[in-house]
């Protein structure tokens, strides 16, 4: 336990948010470009938060039980790393290398730096984030407290909604958000301007505490941090009205200033003497905490937790069971031996099948209903504090989260995104209901691991991979049942192929994954019956992919054809093209090649052209 | 003018609600699959718009004065069938090939059917459309009203909530939505269930009028249509409590019913007598409307639309210009002649330069605030109605959008996309701006139009090229200054490029697009110097490609070598991988192959392999 700390003056706490906005304005004059107004407007905020709210060792800001702070409103960065500098993790001279390609003082946050969990810098991320964040204090038994710092502008993004809804229904009250209404957006006043009603009436239809408070009164803002941690079974919403641009007189609730940074010289000169006439004198500076508040629960374990395992499937081979039925089976597997493991859904759970994790570890379960965004952000927050969570939904919707998607990338964070439902395959439903870009948008993202098991083996034994992997990855599954090609001792691998059939006089290289595997092999047979060999790859892992075994496949058979439930751009026909570029060797591709309509899932699978009798026609051509 | 029409019984419309529900319930039994019970919730409400409240021609869906209705809960596509069957436009027995490939009765909704404005199916997308619908009864000064029905579920989702926040920033009292209240949703009870107030108090936080009524009440649906229409300066919403599967009593407000049709047999039998027994006696049967109410505003033109020209752009070669600068001249000059061209923008109009166009046509442009989902969802809505719709933001706040984007494609809706800032030649900012997958996400989609430009004077013309071509299409503008490159007189095409460099003696192809063009042309500059000679490409038309010069260049320097700002997956190296592939050629890439971080642009350019120094490496490798 650490002593209780002695809160700072109101004058120390000022005279901190005042050095916050000279190491803001400072900062980004060096850089020549930044956002020094949208810090300005924050600096009594983060001032009173960091020194006289907030509970956490400011050495160590990655301690599991410290208070955490999100900055959703990214842009402010440089009041953030001011914060860090003031508390004594950074040193004051470093803030001036911001945005430098040598300093990990980026123009966003991103977590290179130990103190931020998730990279902002798309507004209405970090609040999503914080909402996992808050819900890992429960995972892990902790009392910390999760802030998060939103602009004004921010909350039109339908995300915080989102958010607002999903940290109302589970009773978040260790979440504290702010607002930072400075009225002003970047290239207007912002929606509302400083209509603190219409903000406060908002949040509280969704079911949040909401207080309105003058953001540069220290004194009030204690008072509302106060009156939020008070707050039980939900969550709290700080309103502060403020200034962008507060205390610098040149731009001090003036449009026209945002994203700017002051000109080096004159300009930027005039600013830090206004600035510099605003400290107050004070008996003693404000300190920052000595440790995290938290009394943590005795049933928490100590020792860290291990790796789990699926076991051994028991599934038989020839059974029919579709991919995305056996992820749902494993994951919860899965979860019976690593309590990191927790599953989200977004009202899907019975066609996912993460319904059987829900069913097993209901306390690791969070049902997003159908908000695909806050089920991606949360899942950022939970991974950024040591869970491995695994949001699953229909592929198709996982476009709906993409950008979350990317974010989750650039922090490099250890989320585990399952899409089922994947291409023409699901039938009647029709497009809207399927993903035939989702390789696409997740390839693209250098980082990402993608993974397509055919069989319920093989997704049960990628699943255990997927999971302590290091980093993002994703799981593309299946609607209609297949059958299982995999015995129980068929090893699998992050970046590996199986090879299912393989001759000395093999005519071609047919590469299929998910549902194509079987298109392959039946055209295979066909091919055999008129004395033509093919090689048979199933790709389960298309990032990274083998390059070597294929390029060693199309010396041996001349010709590889893709074969994929998925549009043309970005898919297992680009992979395997850019594997085996360098070798000189080009691909034959069999995908969809325009929007597909309603029918019957085998109808669809032929008239798109990705059936058996395609692949024969291909081989043969 | 048509005659007043007599409101129908309410005996009549009942009645019609039976129809509905019969044949909703027999439609999805014969295709084995859909939604019965979400059209039974919603059968009054469907039956009392289309048979008493909505104005419209029952023969034209088309009329451009007709008042519109949006299916924003897609899974009950059968009782809009059902509704559109009963008002005479379909054959009731056509309803039987619901979901059959050879039927336009998808199973959600699309264009391919006349009276379907926007694809739906992914949910909270409807009302974002129809946000768009109505901004356009303004634009052709028509007073049609627009109607969206959403499911309680689909108000999970944050689009919704940006669809509210932007109808009640542009008081749109035209606009009338229906929440369907059912109280179930697909995996379990929907968030609030039945919880009315929680949904009312939402949408009046939001700005709406919002009323409560029984959504089986067909006098109280009307008295709450009536109180929409004359609800002025403001949008509506209807919130109809509903029982999921009413008039079913094998499922009528029972969870386990979501998505599932009755088996034919017994079990489909007794439901229809069910429902059968619901008949009411009735003086006359209700009548479709005998046309739209609208009262055409004399001002609006009669001649359809000219296409317009941004003319001749007055840019001299080698003046510096962003692209994304350009992008706004040109837009702003082709609305001066066309009303149909639209903008809409994210709050960064002074970074994607979409003020130009709001300082001359500021009836036209749409500011969206933070929120790109009901921007291009809005996008939609227009484009389905004859705008011409520009939205604009950051092109790495597009994936925020992807899944809207998605259905833009389903649609087919004539939306074109612009996404500035792209790749990392943005510099300081860091990754969290940086469009690094745009490429790939707007080429996955087959029907997508992607283009590129690197000069002010190609941005023009493309900009002309891309608002006239029918479909999506996307451009893609940079943020620092690029010379002019091309006269007054070059011509451009979509699919097509230009070859700004060539010798019989070249030794490879170089090909960029954007500014990458500039490095190919600086190491043209200095290989030839050192007495190598290049071909250089600008391939400012990604999708569609022109493989016949691409294939030509191959075979005459035998080597390709892509060179982008943009990740390796999806992007420009693909598309050119993908348009050779059948001529045997495989490609060189040079493109960005990790999360980038802050840098200025020149560093990041080069740091990341894509500066004319890797160029001549590559050439000379």
């Amino acid at each position: 336990m650490v002593p209780v700390q002695t809160r700072p003056s109101i004058a120390a706490l000022r005279n901190v948010a005042t050095r916050l906005r000279i190491d803001s304005v400072r900062a980004t004059s060096e850089a020549g470009s930044g956002h020094p107004t949208s810090c300005a407007s924050a600096a009594e905020i983060v001032a009173a938060l960091f020194f006289a709210e907030m509970r956490y060792d400011p050495r160590n800001p990655q301690n599991p039980d410290n208070d955490r702070f999100v900055l959703s409103k990214g842009h402010a960065a440089p009041v953030l790393y001011a914060a860090w500098a003031e508390v004594g993790l950074l040193k004051r001279d470093d803030l001036l290398t911001l945005r430098r390609f040598d300093s990990d003082l980026e123009g966003h946050p991103t977590p290179r730096l130990s103190f931020v969990d998730v990279a902002t810098g798309s507004l209405g991320q970090g609040i999503c984030a914080a909402v996992g964040i808050a819900l890992n204090a429960r995972r892990i038994k902790s009392d910390y407290r999760t802030y998060a710092l939103l602009g004004d502008g921010e909350s039109a993004e339908g995300s915080v909604w989102e958010a607002a809804e999903a940290a109302a229904h589970d009773g978040l009250d260790s979440l504290c958000g702010i607002t930072d209404v400075n009225g002003l957006a970047q290239s207007g006043p912002s929606i509302w301007n400083h209509d603190m009603e219409a903000y406060a009436s908002k949040w509280r239809a969704f079911g949040w505490h909401a207080l309105v408070v003058d953001g540069h009164d220290v004194g009030a803002l204690l008072d509302a941090y106060e009156e939020a941690r008070e707050t039980k079974g939900r969550p709290t919403m700080i309103l502060a009205r403020t200034l962008k641009g507060k205390g610098i007189p040149l731009a001090e609730g003036k449009g026209g200033w945002h994203g700017k940074a002051f000109k080096k010289g004159e300009e930027l000169e005039s600013v830090l003497r206004a600035l510099e006439s605003q400290f107050l004198p004070e008996d003693e500076p404000a300190q920052p905490p000595g440790g995290p508040r938290t009394r943590r629960d005795q049933s928490r374990p100590a020792a860290p937790p291990k790796n789990a395992t699926v076991g051994t499937p028991s599934y038989k081979l020839g059974e029919s069971i579709a991919t995305r039925e056996a992820y749902g089976t494993a994951l919860a597997k899965l979860g019976d031996g690593d309590d990191r493991i927790v599953a989200l859904d977004g009202d899907v759970k019975n066609s996912t099948f993460s319904e059987k994790f829900e069913a097993k570890h209901p306390d690791r379960f969070f049902q997003n209903f159908i908000a695909e965004q806050v089920m991606i952000g949360s899942a950022m927050g939970l991974a950024a504090r040591g869970a491995i969570p695994f949001p699953s939904t229909f592929a198709a919707f996982l476009t709906r989260a993409y950008d979350f998607i990317r974010m989750a990338c650039i922090s490099n964070v250890n989320i585990k995104v399952a899409g089922s439902h994947a291409g023409v395959s699901i039938g009647e439903d029709g497009p809207s209901q399927m993903a035939l870009e989702d390789l696409a948008m997740m390839r693209a993202q250098p980082n990402m691991t993608v993974l397509y098991p055919c069989d319920a083996m093989s997704t049960e034994r990628l699943l255990e991979l997927m999971a302590y992997h290091a980093g993002p990855a994703y799981m593309r599954t299946s609607r209609p049942k297949t059958p299982v090609i995999y015995g129980p001792d068929e090893r699998f691998a992050i970046g590996g192929l199986k090879i299912l059939r393989e001759s000395a006089n093999d005519t071609a290289t047919v590469i299929g994954a998910g549902i194509t595997v079987f298109e392959a092999l039946k055209a295979y047979d066909q091919l055999q019956k008129a004395g033509t060999s093919i090689r048979v790859i199933d790709l389960y892992s298309l990032q990274p992919i083998d390059s070597d075994s294929l390029l060693r496949c199309a010396r041996e058979t001349r010709r590889l054809i893709t074969v994929e439930d998925h549009y043309a751009a970005g898919g297992l026909g680009d992979a395997v093209a850019a594997a085996v570029a360098a070798g000189g060797v080009t691909v034959e591709r069999l995908c969809v090649r325009e929007i597909p309509r309603s029918g019957t899932p085998e109808e669809l699978i032929d008239h798109y052209g990705i059936s058996s009798p395609h692949i024969v026609a291909a081989v043969t051509r």
